[in-house]
């Protein structure tokens, strides 16, 4: 599974104080340490700051100074995607396209501009939809737009939008509903962040794990996360050995003898 | 989801010590403790000892003065098996039979004698088939044995066996793909042990733990398991929150009052 690091995100206080403070030696220990910790690409994101655009351009240019791992472009601006494709090294991923039509109309153009990958997210300009259904319906409305595009479904990242336990005790269910079927109908790929799904509810972080794997049981491909908390990669390393994709027990023997599993 | 507690078995050193010294205290402790850890019936097995049938007496009459929690009476014996049932106070569980000829002709006019629930093993005369049609057709064999003996389905559990994951790679998913199959084409409950599966792995409790909430996601509906282990209980709680069978979130957050969730 890809594991898309979430922890440069202007939303964390100490990382908007960074960004303020153009703090370049915390942003990149921060990108460091996720890349470290198994991070396939690490989300970028400026939105809570002074100037988004600006502050983008300083951390893209900050984080891939120091990694190699590419970055995931988090903004719901059109212009501010705009600016980070243009100064990435290598292929970028974007967070994030909707069926909301002023950001599908300014994002478009540059998904294929930039040949980048992309999450699409299942709502539209009236929100999340609460049914597994309605999500369903829009999965099918943006792999269509993206595929009159010729954009490559394999780029293409489906995330259904779990809503919290705490509103709903079946949004967990809705949502592996979700990943399931979307994966089924359309080929695409699925993703989510890990969070959302725990909200108002105490030991999150444990919610979190297990809603990990049961996600990967259903077929999910890739998660937004922390990929320096051990004991969520070590449940994505044992879930991975469960599942089968973990030829010859390499990966978590790997992490074994390097004192990475933590139970 | 049902917790079967595995504690007092004669495999384990400590116990097998308990028994032959006749230490009432040790296994009334073990009992209590695995009661108050959420098992619904409590496993006793004494099959590595002096006098099986004798021991399995003096155990099941030593736990159920203590808890009032039933009984899973753990031996390959028809004539200790009858034993146990004869003096359980209230509905035992027997495990287990399989397809094996002389067990089952032994164990059959017990289960319909005492009204027990039964565990019923995916292996016959040949030992456990490598493959999940192999033991979806023994569960078919089994079931329909059991309907033509009139033994009430909804109190039968199929054990598909897990293998272990250092024997093959996907041994884990084989068994997930029993545990789906069996439950549709059958409908009669899934049950499994948690350690086999990570046999000869290191850091077991990990896997077994993953293992259990996969296993939950796949309809399974109880455990041969731990339950003083309080991470492995907490596993039980928080998948059980994520697949919508916990009203309200009422156990969740009751654990979390009674600081029994585990990170």
């Amino acid at each position: 599974m890809l594991i898309i690091g979430e922890k440069l995100n202007s939303a964390i206080p100490s990382v908007r104080e960074a960004i303020k403070n153009k703090d370049i030696a915390f942003v990149q220990d921060l990108a460091r340490r996720q890349a470290e910790g198994g991070a396939g690409f690490i989300d970028v994101n400026t939105a809570q700051g002074n100037d988004e655009a600006e502050d983008m351009e300083w951390m893209v240019r900050a984080v891939q100074e120091v990694v190699d791992v590419p970055l995931c472009i988090d903004t719901t601006e059109p212009r501010v995607a705009k600016r980070a494709l243009q100064i990435h090294r290598g292929k970028a991923m974007l967070n994030s396209i909707s069926m909301e039509k002023s950001r599908l109309e300014g994002m478009l153009p540059l998904i294929k501009e930039y040949g980048c990958s992309v999450i699409a997210l299942t709502m539209d300009d009236n929100g999340i939809p609460k049914t597994a259904e309605e999500r369903i319906r829009i999965a099918g409305e943006l792999v269509e737009v993206l595929n009159k595009e010729k954009i490559d479904l394999n780029e293409v990242y489906v995330d259904p939008l779990v809503l919290p336990l705490a509103v709903g005790n079946d949004n967990a269910v809705i949502f592996f509903n979700c990943l399931a079927e979307i994966k089924k109908k359309y080929g695409v790929k699925t993703v989510s962040g890990l969070s959302n799904v725990s909200h108002q509810m105490p030991k999150r972080k444990l919610i979190n794990r297990y809603f990990l794997t049961i996600c990967m049981s259903y077929g999910m491909d890739a998660a937004i996360m922390d990929s320096t908390d051990r004991k969520l990669t070590s449940a994505v390393i044992t879930t991975e050995l469960l599942l089968n994709k973990d030829r010859f027990s390499r990966n978590y023997l790997k992490a074994y003898r390097n004192d990475a599993l933590e139970d």
